[in-house]
């Protein structure tokens, strides 16, 4: 190596964890005496069936998903499941859908299902405030009668997260959880369909996971591609045609590293450790200020600015300089941005705060 | 390594040059300096987009792309190019495609296509030859006002290719090159849209690659999903949304690997000699017998049978058993089937025709 690995605050992709890397390298030419690398291996081959079977059956485990759930390994990552939500979640097209605006994200899901029905309904949204909240449970306008609610768990861009699951009665919830999924433990049942791009915190990009309860396996709108058909996905167990099987592999390793520091429990606490020492600095700094509410903070993406565009950049310049890289914020925030999700050390956030600190004495 | 590196005749995913892998793994816990893997870094880094616009600059280069053509990198492989291409390139929801059927993937892309217009016709077919060969030029029923013409140019399970390229005047000729793209040298400039799943050629599964030129670039039908939009696509590089960055890592890295070698010349000659090693044993052999007609021999696909299914069950066994791995035939055709894509070296077809040869001298 020509250069030390940095700390890389990525919204995503992002960091995974040095062992899972390390592993990965060691096994790269030949996997578990195969002969080949997990890259060349046929789909149907009990090497790699053994991958993805593991792969589902610890999702599983670790998330701890009801038996009435299948877990699925699709592609196209959350922009995909824009689409492939109302086109299988919709009654016919002209089926009903809520769909909670707390985000850049949630807005493009929201415009999406556009596409496939006339009544799809905003429940809430939050931005008139630009986005620095989420819509609490007595905000949201839903129809008794909707196919579905749809949000956005964790919204990356404005570093906000629902601090509760809103009650959908017996209307199916369905959630992106691209930027949150195993970062703490959650309860599935109360979802009908969980969805993320796995970039954040599962794989690399290129495989997008999908855990759908089994009554929303039904036919879809006429029209819908078959590969973007949840039930033929289901039947055919993720393998309709060749999946993503590389970041598969990964997502593997990155649940046995999981499993090995303890599950969702001990990997909450440890995530809730590092967003504390970034926001208790925050709340106490004199020269950055934390962006979202509060009581909608993210623990994976935290957003500050100083308030001073020049000096922000500065900060993102300096901070790359130093090792910590990708701080600058989303453009339609602006500030800096630290994503902080599982693969990212105490170290690393320490180190952080440690150079806020630093810029702060420089810059009062 | 506990076992050294088998001859993988997988159909796909199969084998990867090994300098590629070679250089994968030493570069996978920090890429050129970056401190990080290709795997975690934002796709909006200018490390990744360093990578993926010379993945696309050698593409165009190694495969003499016109300057009117677009590159893309998607995901989903070619079932979900059965629906992109129909859904982009029909002129509406009743245009008119013709669809020559000359295999299984063919036989399912026009499937596909019939979801979207009911003006999907069969241009020819040899499906009551069991698809031993693909159909010539004057079988084919063309409709003069298709919106399009859809091949399949290698067809995997059957070893078959076309000997020629169809002829189909104003109307633009789409291709699936899934199988063989990037084996010989071909004329793009004869085609209107080549896709291809990277899974056999080019990278491992998780990326299709699209070849589309520029007037194809159209709206596409009313209801057609943001992510299979190819002017979308197109228009945002490919990254619309997150790509499946690492294996655009690796079809950069193979790319590269084949531009050494001498481009698609050299690497057409490569496999042709190749070829001609196992279709000259089996033209002599007393024991096997080729089963694609001559005339529409694949150089990447060579299917091969004894006529009795339990030998063939018990060559598939022994050779697998002597590290040449995945000979079994597809079900369809029962039989053996030898993929010998560009990454399988002579000494690997060598060593499978010696040991064809020495169970030949065995079953006499």
């Amino acid at each position: 190596m020509t250069q030390k690995r940095i700390y890389n605050f990525s919204a995503g992709p992002s960091m995974l964890p040095l062992p899972v890397l390390e592993k990965a390298a060691a096994e790269l030419l030949n996997y578990n005496g195969s002969g080949m690398s997990v890259m060349e291996m046929s789909h149907r081959s009990k090497f790699f069936e053994e991958i993805i079977q593991s792969a589902e059956s610890l999702m599983r485990k670790v998330m701890n998903i009801p038996d009435n759930y299948r877990v699925l390994f699709l592609q196209g990552g959350a922009s995909t499941q824009f689409a492939m939500v109302p086109l299988n979640l919709l009654a016919s097209p002209e089926g009903t859908a809520d769909y909670i605006v707390s985000g850049s994200f949630a807005k493009k899901a929201y415009e999406e299902a556009q596409k496939f029905s006339p009544n799809i309904k905003c429940a809430a949204s939050t931005k008139a405030e630009n986005f620095v909240r989420v819509p609490g449970q007595d905000e949201l306008t839903l129809s008794p009668n909707a196919d579905y609610v749809h949000i956005c768990f964790n919204n990356t861009i404005y570093g906000t997260k629902y601090p509760y699951i809103p009650e959908t009665g017996q209307v199916p919830l369905v959630a992106d959880m691209s930027s949150c999924i195993l970062s703490e433990p959650v309860d599935v049942s109360r979802f009908g369909l969980i969805y993320a791009g796995a970039q954040k915190n599962v794989a690399p990009a290129g495989v997008t996971i999908v855990i759908i309860r089994d009554d929303l396996l039904k036919e879809p709108l006429p029209g819908t591609p078959t590969m973007l058909t949840y039930k033929t996905q289901a039947e055919n167990d993720s393998m309709y045609n060749t999946p993503p099987c590389y970041p598969i592999y990964i997502c593997k390793l990155v649940l046995e590293w999981i499993e090995e520091l303890g599950g969702l429990t001990a990997l909450a606490e440890r995530n809730q450790k590092k967003a504390a020492l970034l926001y208790d600095y925050l709340d106490n700094s004199q020269l950055f200020q934390p962006v979202a509410d509060k009581a909608s903070r993210s623990i994976m993406n935290v957003t500050f600015r100083t308030g001073n565009p020049d000096l922000d950049a500065e900060f993102a310049k300096q901070s790359a300089a130093a090792g910590l890289s990708n701080l600058k914020g989303h453009r339609s925030v602006g500030g800096m941005r630290a994503s902080i999700y599982n693969a990212m050390p105490y170290e690393g956030v320490q180190a952080l705060v440690d150079f806020m600190q630093k810029f702060e004495q420089e810059h009062k």
